[in-house]
């Protein structure tokens, strides 16, 4: 499908796009960017790259594709460095960032004037870091957001999509502020929920914990930086999730204060229908 | 260790001390007494039992240990007509339950009357229920709380505990209210952060969710006339835990709303510190 690609960024998402690419024959050439030869050295030695390169102007000058996997803060500017960098007319851009708004917004003018760069967000990952985590099957059966603007060209979006298809995702189309509210409610709400319950349970009953704890609170173990960006970058839509929580959950407190059981019945119903609707 | 036990209810938990008791040959004989024939058959096809009675008063007269494994509000009652039924001096008595005050307490003037009772909780289990989901593997390396009260004699402390410690577990001493309150803490306010969180989720979303929603909320699914029991049961040590959470969330969504970000990484930060002291 395509000669090369270069990732910016080799951690879990990077480094399981370039398994990825490899083991389907996406791509012959995957060059890994990234800031810090030792991370590039793991990626390389994991089989995530073909080659690697702490220079972005320089490696992604002959990349057909370019994916950028860095923080949600950095993806913009680093993918106006490489579009100015390619010398090929027709090479994609896209990102793996958590939130979209911010992005796609920022490179609307380079979209404009002619960047083929499309928004991506592959809804997959786990608490853990680092390309010694990555995996080729991490986008198997999981769905990857694609976030046109006005300016997308159809061209692009497709091929963006075809690309992620053929590392096994679903790909669903969404405007980026559509992304950014969703992702409030199934990722970020989730995240700060499972973050507050373990900080606040207490330390001397941590060895009392069972698996509901540990299912509960799993995410808690995220990387602090990573979500540090998300909750800044997608502040105002992860406060209207948090309000709709703590609203429900004042609900319920107040339910089992007035030994209401049946709205408490109701409640858990409710999230069990929910729940059981998704599958384990 | 013993000729025969009976075991009442045989769902999740009475099935798993079954083929456990079987598996490292604790008894000879396990009968499995329950309300529902249709239990008894799967429990007696699954291998948890060696025999079923829907009379409780007949099977337990010649057990050497009954274990009740029914909603915590009924084991109580269960357990009394168990002890009034045997025809052992020295049979031992104990339950399954995820409450303890109510029940030790209950259980008190009979324990004062020769009653050779201890209350036990095994910190296992899953969201699935019945003798189907039942596995001899449930209590391997789990903790079991044992809840003597001033009345029980060591003896019956120190057989019960080695009865579930010949079923692979380790065994905690704890006064039932301090049991109580800490799985308030570590079990029933996650359960009811998870379940309100499934709920809150907007219907139309649930197709986005990923490992983090899907773990986050996993006990959700949970069996509703369990926990309504549980939360009924435990109803104001979870208040507190409840209102210990709500400060720490409204904390949270003030560091956001402020753009305190410094607060926000500290209470991301702590909740990780927790997360990963306490491992996969």
């Amino acid at each position: 499908m395509f000669d090369s690609i270069a990732i910016i960024g080799v951690g879990l998402i990077g480094g399981s796009i370039g398994m990825a690419a490899r083991k389907y024959g996406v791509a012959k050439h995957v060059i890994g960017i990234g800031r810090h030869q030792k991370t590039l050295d793991v990626a390389l030695r994991c089989g995530a790259v073909t080659a690697v390169s702490i220079n972005l102007a320089e490696s992604v000058a002959e990349a057909d594709l370019v994916v950028a996997c860095t923080p949600a803060a950095t993806v913009a500017q680093l993918l106006r460095v490489a579009s100015k960098a390619t010398n090929k007319s027709d090479a994609l851009f896209t990102d793996a960032a958590s939130t979209k708004l911010g992005i796609v917004t920022e490179l609307e003018p380079d979209v404009d004037a002619g960047m083929r760069f499309v928004g991506s967000h592959p809804l997959a990952g786990n608490h853990l870091a680092g390309p010694a985590a990555a995996s080729p099957d991490l986008f198997e059966g999981r769905t990857v957001i694609v976030s046109p603007t006005e300016s997308t060209s159809a061209s692009v979006t497709r091929s963006i999509g075809e690309f992620w298809r053929s590392l096994g995702a679903c790909v669903r189309e969404m405007p980026a502020a559509d992304h950014d509210r969703a992702l409030a409610a199934v990722s970020h709400l989730p995240h700060i929920v499972a973050s507050v319950l373990a900080a606040t349970t207490p330390s001397d009953l941590l060895d009392l914990v069972a698996t509901g704890w540990r299912d509960t609170t799993r995410v808690a173990a995220g990387n602090i930086d990573l979500w540090r960006d998300i909750l800044i970058e997608n502040r105002s839509d992860i406060l209207k999730s948090l309000d709709g929580f703590g609203t429900a959950l004042n609900e319920f407190q107040r339910a089992l204060e007035d030994r209401d059981f049946p709205t408490v019945v109701r409640l858990l119903e409710e999230g069990k229908r929910k729940r059981d609707s998704v599958g384990n």
